[in-house]
């Protein structure tokens, strides 16, 4: 093992033991390299004459660029854009990010949790946590709904063996209780790995702040006694949050700093929250209980070097027209109406489907946030009726599971949702 | 394992069977899958009413997005640069990259490759060709000078072995032999994995046209004896060839369709060709004996996988914006002019060091392209001196072994180059 790794080790191991149990094997072995990455960065402090360090090209003082390339923006200089972003990401966008969960999560204030890293997208965050924390054999609990790449990410590369509970209670809120047994059961393991998804893809639904402590004490429970507890909140849809008893901060701000066998990790983005799903700017962040400032620095060490060892580092275009946007005086009011045209939809879908003959073909699943909502189709194979829909009627819809139509009203107009719902019920009569 | 998996293998093992054998546990088990990907790609197609798969927001047709991102540039339409790019790359991308390919390596065109793959960045293709082929244990072959980002990429991340050749003959050009040597030595673990690196970093050597052919001899001889070789291109740095005798083409072309038991991956990007480093814009090649359409679709597809479940897909907006520039009719002029000002500087470097006085000092490395030159310095500690030359004399330059020194002549100007040796000169003599 790379003396660095060991250091590392030795840090995480001093100050939370239960962290360093939590670490895969691959996450023992992880370590920010030393070499020509510390010695740029001693250099862009200390070579005043000349820096014959760096791996880009420049001429002058500025990266050297094609003109058709620099021609596509409107008023940004190549070193804002082309060279290498650090590792873990542009510090001014950390910052920034790290002050707007703040006043997000006003919950977070009274915590103290590691320094956001940037991550390729938010995906790449959960590949991250992966690396980091997730072996062959791992349990990982999911709700019976959930987005399917968890499978390719957590099962497929990484080895870990998916427990699923049910989703919502018969109160039509989250199962807390259906967590909690199915955590119960299996924290015999000794480690659990969670993934709470809100606002979830596919169903659309966030907790209520009873719900989030709830969610919270369950895991503190298992946690209390004596299995480790690797939760990761995915809150790719954060903010779009559309009624009043939504909890409208992340879970994350109530498992940060409860137990120290409770690691809580955070990835959140600009992908969605920001309308920027291309760019690929995603963060991850860290707690632990207690708070410790060398463990936070390991970790985001560990972290780098599973970046570095991946994709090198993240695109440096997208953070900065990210922070850019973060820092224009118009960016809270452009977000606002937004969210106004999106939350005017979900309230359109709720209204529509609030229609009696509807009951007669589907259930909705209960939803209040983010892009999506779910019908539980009646009697009707739902993967037939996507095809049937598609087919005569022109219609697109996801099938996710046997019975189970995702509909995406983020991309639909507000005008247009009573008959998209009007049609999708003539072709399930059909059938 | 998954359905798509086993009849992806079983397509590789009917068509290629030694590519079969070459994949990674990791490798048998990747698939792309259907769900929500192949569904919206259908939608895509028919849905002509209202298609609620796309997991974006939408106004209209055009992608939701903030006046102040899309404002920051030129004259793009939110839906080239916001929406997720396609997993395997934006298909016109892919195609121009292939297109210039065939122009940049003449010898491809008798050839047959797979289509290339967009990555993000080229570290990443090369952490992606880990995924499928390398698993622990693996013998990975380097020569001594190299890039120490492998050793974290393919060692740290894959378990893999690294056995080192020496690079340069005693006639200064590429050691064949002793990479011969040292792969026949190693044969009988039944797979090698190889990284040809040119333009080389640190070295900045590319070899010849003959020792290309040589290498390739080499390959094909250790393949023919039974071994499985896994050759893995990394051009980063293609193109930036000064020398009238440097290979102008990629090793890749040599090696493509020449054995059965020779997979010849080409990873190359615009990183450094189009200087757009910190885009992320990448590719990954394939080229099997004989050429199978088959085998590289379903090669693509375990690609796209493991793509899928890393970061789900590569920055839209970096790939739009390559792919404009490409278009764009100064394109090959900027590229000559910029190739012109770095070959100046390289050829300067060698007329500097052509001064007497220095042998007292340094032995530089053989180099002819790319971004860098090495020196082995004489009995003076290679980060010792650095430090010094830090400190003292305010220059920064990368100490890469215990006695070589990195000089990266592609940041700094033509006029300053003489001033920048004479300055190491004293510094080493002072030691």
């Amino acid at each position: 093992m790379n003396k660095l790794a060991e250091d590392l080790n030795q840090t995480i191991l001093t100050n939370a033991p239960d962290v360093f149990n939590m670490l895969s094997p691959l996450g023992k072995e992880l370590y920010f390299p030393k070499g020509i990455l510390s010695q740029t960065a001693e250099a862009k402090q200390k070579a005043t004459r000349f820096n014959a360090t760096i791996g880009i090209a420049k001429e002058g003082a500025e990266a050297m660029h094609l003109p058709s390339v620099m021609k596509q923006f409107s008023d940004h200089v190549p070193n804002d854009l082309l060279p290498y972003a650090p590792t873990t990401g542009k510090p001014e966008l950390r910052n920034k990010w790290m002050e707007q969960m703040l006043i997000k999560n006003p919950t977070l204030n009274s915590k103290s949790v590691g320094l956001p890293i940037v991550t390729s997208g938010i995906t790449h965050g959960l590949s991250l946590a992966a690396d980091l924390f997730v072996e062959r054999g791992d349990i990982l609990l999911l709700p019976q709904q959930f987005w399917g790449n968890y499978n390719m990410i957590f099962g497929v590369k990484h080895g870990a063996t998916v427990k699923h509970y049910r989703f919502f209670s018969q109160n039509n809120g989250f199962d807390t209780d259906d967590l909690r047994r199915t955590a119960l059961e299996y924290a015999s393991s000794g480690k659990l790995i969670v993934i709470l998804n809100f606002p979830n893809n596919p169903t659309g639904y966030s907790v209520t702040e009873s719900e989030a402590k709830a969610i919270r004490d369950v895991l503190v429970e298992v946690a209390e006694g004596g299995c480790n507890v690797v939760a990761i909140c995915d809150d790719s849809y954060f903010g779009l949050f559309y009624e009043d008893d939504v909890c409208k901060e992340s879970v994350f701000a109530y498992l940060a700093n409860q137990h120290p066998r409770l690691l809580a990790i955070k990835l959140d983005g600009a992908t969605k929250e920001d309308y920027v799903w291309g760019f690929r700017v995603g963060f991850i962040t860290f707690a632990t209980a207690p708070a410790n400032s060398k463990v936070y620095d390991a970790l985001e060490k560990k972290t780098g070097g599973a970046i570095r060892g991946n994709i090198s580092n993240c695109p440096h275009l997208s953070q900065t027209i990210v922070l850019k946007a973060m820092a224009d005086e118009k960016y809270l009011e452009e977000k606002q109406q937004k969210f106004a045209i999106m939350k005017a939809r979900a309230s359109k879908v709720k209204e529509t489907l609030s229609q009696e003959h509807f009951a007669k073909v589907w259930t909705p699943y209960p939803f209040n946030s983010g892009y999506f909502m779910c019908l539980r189709m009646s009697g009707i194979d739902a993967e037939e009726f996507r095809l049937r829909l598609l087919e005569k009627y022109g219609i697109g819809v996801i099938a996710s599971g046997k019975e189970d139509i995702r509909v995406a009203f983020s991309c639909v107009e507000e005008n247009d949702l009573p008959v998209l719902f009007e049609q999708m019920y003539q072709c399930a009569r059909e059938m």
